[in-house]
């Protein structure tokens, strides 16, 4: 049997564990595949740099391009990342008529109807499993398994690094700069954490998810992002005293309007309730949680990052690519024909879970109540305590020489019906300028029932 | 384009909803397939009897035979279940050049190798992703997803009337024959329940689970099979007080041995830790835990019975092979080039959770572990304490002559290191045999450490 061949283009952390891979599991892989399957080239930047795994050195290239335009490769690996020169090494591969795999979640959201166009075009298969949750299969079973149902929603917790933070935050009542930096000296979080604690990284994967779950063009400009970084102590401890958790949740939905079906696709840290599947993924863990017609309720959990689970994924990939080469097959191709308008964020309906500061008289609930009614938001439940003084709020009395030592104030926890998220947004905005709030304690989207 | 013809063998819960999404979901079917998809017949036992859903007369047909030899047939799903004569008509749809979908676990467990040596004859798919918990995509993932994986193990809750059964005995106290009536009231357990508490609808599952897992044929007859009959209230207590809970598990191991690599292949019910992913599926849901060394540890969970939740799973299948026709494409096929040797139960490491019903004096703790030494099985914890006597005790005392009313007595509880499984049942056996030991209350295996 003629061998595949397979190029891969970049060494790191997951390109090292692919090449290991395809080398310990050579036989196993041959015989899946029904083809040997051999390592043709490996594009690097430095030749010399120092790797995890010994890269045979007549393998190692510095010359990417001249790598996939080599006419004897028959599957490309791209697991370089970042938009350039990831896109234009990938359309040249598949232009010269070889398969591609790629982890690059950054790259398909922002331009991901370019790629499977080309691939479209040259009649090859474009896979990309590891973009999405690391070694968690969840892109095949929306595209495949799921191909005869009607998925409505899904409710992911795709990045580890912000799952860790929060899951600290709940563990041990740290606040969100405490937590982050244990997950940095754990190596959970980079020194830069921004794409993740500011939700660019899900936001990504929650644009690819809601292109197969909808059959729709989904882009990363397409999704509301609001990350981590504003999540309070005082938030996660609201959030536990409701039976309930924070999560950094991407979510997208299909819902009914007047108009038609419209998709909303959205990352935001939200509260789940503590018996939500969702609720128990803890550390670094990844879970995607899936709500379709017929199936009903699916749950998908594992590993979401890492050189060698991302490196299954890509395997996986690999195998079926190879596959289909060998029987002149080819995967199924991206599916848009729904084409449904993606919803602005105000119209998305939400749920708030609102904490607020108010003074302790007689009429402030009748004065709160009518701020969400204006707003045409109805309330679920409201919660009235007597509020303990922090040592803040008695500096504060003591400075403006007013007396109570912090005293006299009532905290209000309200729970809002659905509402579209700008009614929401609107009506927190106007407590806020109440006379008798002194303080928006805690805003926080709720989801999962 | 030229439609996709499909032939339906069945109509009951699973085959009617089937017959609804074919027709409801037409439109999104036939773009996602890439040519329309056509229902051309459904058969029946008896025309007129009741059913769910209207079917157009003029499809029905209780020449099942028939219906599966019309050239014109394209796909054929088989929901009949049982061996014959759905083995017959499943030989028969691909010997006349038809693809198939089937949800029969019992079949392909009995005679898996014989459908998939036809397949591979006539060149056409065979996909069977509803056989093995419902609507959970496991199989495609277990098949392609991991294809560059290397399985070690996969543990799974396959059977939801167990699971609703033992859930049930740990929030409520209840014993086996009273959970089991509440299961057969609420729908969740059969009349006559054996295929389901006796473990043989898990050990189909199983025995399919393993061979995807391991590329190695295993067939039901080669699962070890223990029900959840015998699990008592006591049982369950027990492991409560170990933080632990009881479940039904299909377990597929792949172990080192002196003679090479082995594969295992059981059901029986076992106690899990309560931070075990696994111990948080309650009621009828199903998971599967899944451990690869690459992708390290992975769960799917969801429902996994039910006529709508097994028909996204069947329609899943039928897209994809639908696709492949129109593609003139082939999935993947059986892939068994493993061929590992699976070992007899009495070989496989396991470990024992013992409860002892001991007399209260010294030296009873010595003659225990004695024998657990001449066994080889090494012990990792013994907790000891005063025994609460039952009121039967103290009646057995009274009638005996004893005096004490069932004091006297203490109870021992053993958790062993791993030994093989005869190892073990052979040290059980020569405990109950001690004059010490008054009883052996529990005897459960623990797993998923």
């Amino acid at each position: 049997m003629k061998p595949l061949n397979v190029a891969v283009l970049g060494c790191g952390s997951v390109g090292s564990q692919v090449v290991r891979l395809l080398t310990e599991q050579a036989g196993d892989l041959a015989a899946r595949v029904g083809a040997p399957v051999q390592l043709v080239g490996v594009a690097v930047r430095r030749i010399d740099a120092p790797r995890k795994i010994e890269v045979p050195a007549g393998l190692l290239t510095t010359d990417a391009a001249g790598l996939v335009a080599r006419d004897d490769v028959d599957v490309v690996v791209e697991v370089i990342g970042g938009i350039e020169p990831a896109r234009s090494l990938i359309l040249a591969a598949l232009e010269g008529g070889a398969s591609v795999v790629t982890a690059n979640k950054a790259l398909l959201a922002e331009d991901g109807p370019t790629l499977f166009e080309a691939a479209e075009k040259a009649g090859r298969d474009l896979y990309y499993e590891a973009a999405v949750a690391g070694a968690i299969p969840i892109l095949r079973p929306l595209r495949e398994s799921l191909a005869g149902d009607r998925v409505t929603r899904v409710l992911g917790i795709v990045n580890g690094t912000t799952n860790f933070i929060l899951d600290k935050m709940d563990s041990t009542g740290a606040g969100f700069e405490e937590a982050l930096e244990e997950a940095q000296n754990l190596g959970y979080a980079e020194a830069d954490p921004t794409a993740d604690v500011e939700g660019f990284d899900a936001a990504a994967k929650a644009a690819i998810l809601a292109s197969l779950a909808f059959h729709t063009r989904v882009r990363a400009a397409d999704v509301h992002r609001e990350g981590i970084t504003a999540v309070t102590a005082a938030d996660v401890a609201g959030a536990r005293a409701m039976g309930s958790v924070v999560k950094l949740l991407a979510i997208c939905e299909r819902t009914d309007t007047p108009d038609g079906e419209v998709v909303s696709v959205r990352v935001h840290p939200a509260m789940i309730p503590a018996s939500h599947p969702l609720a128990s993924v803890r550390e670094a863990y990844n879970a995607v949680f899936v709500e379709a017609e017929a199936a009903g309720e699916l749950m998908f959990y594992g590993r979401g990052a890492g050189g060698t689970p991302t490196a299954s994924a890509v395997l996986g990939d690999l195998v079926t690519l190879a596959r289909n080469r060998v029987n002149h097959g080819r995967g199924p191709v991206e599916s848009a024909h729904a084409d449904l308008p993606v919803a602005a964020m105000g119209q998305v309906p939400t749920r708030y879970h609102i904490s607020l500061d108010v003074a302790d008289r007689p009429g402030v609930l009748a004065q709160v109540a009518a701020v969400f009614a204006q707003h045409d938001v109805s309330i679920e439940t409201v919660r009235q305590q007597q509020h303990v003084a922090t040592r803040d709020e008695a500096g504060r009395d003591a400075a403006a020489g007013r007396d109570g030592g912090g005293r006299g104030r009532a905290s209000l926890v309200v729970v809002t019906h659905t509402a579209p998220d700008a009614a929401l947004a609107a009506t927190v905005e106007d407590l806020a300028g109440l006379d008798s709030v002194e303080a928006v304690a805690s805003v926080m989207r709720v989801e999962g029932d």
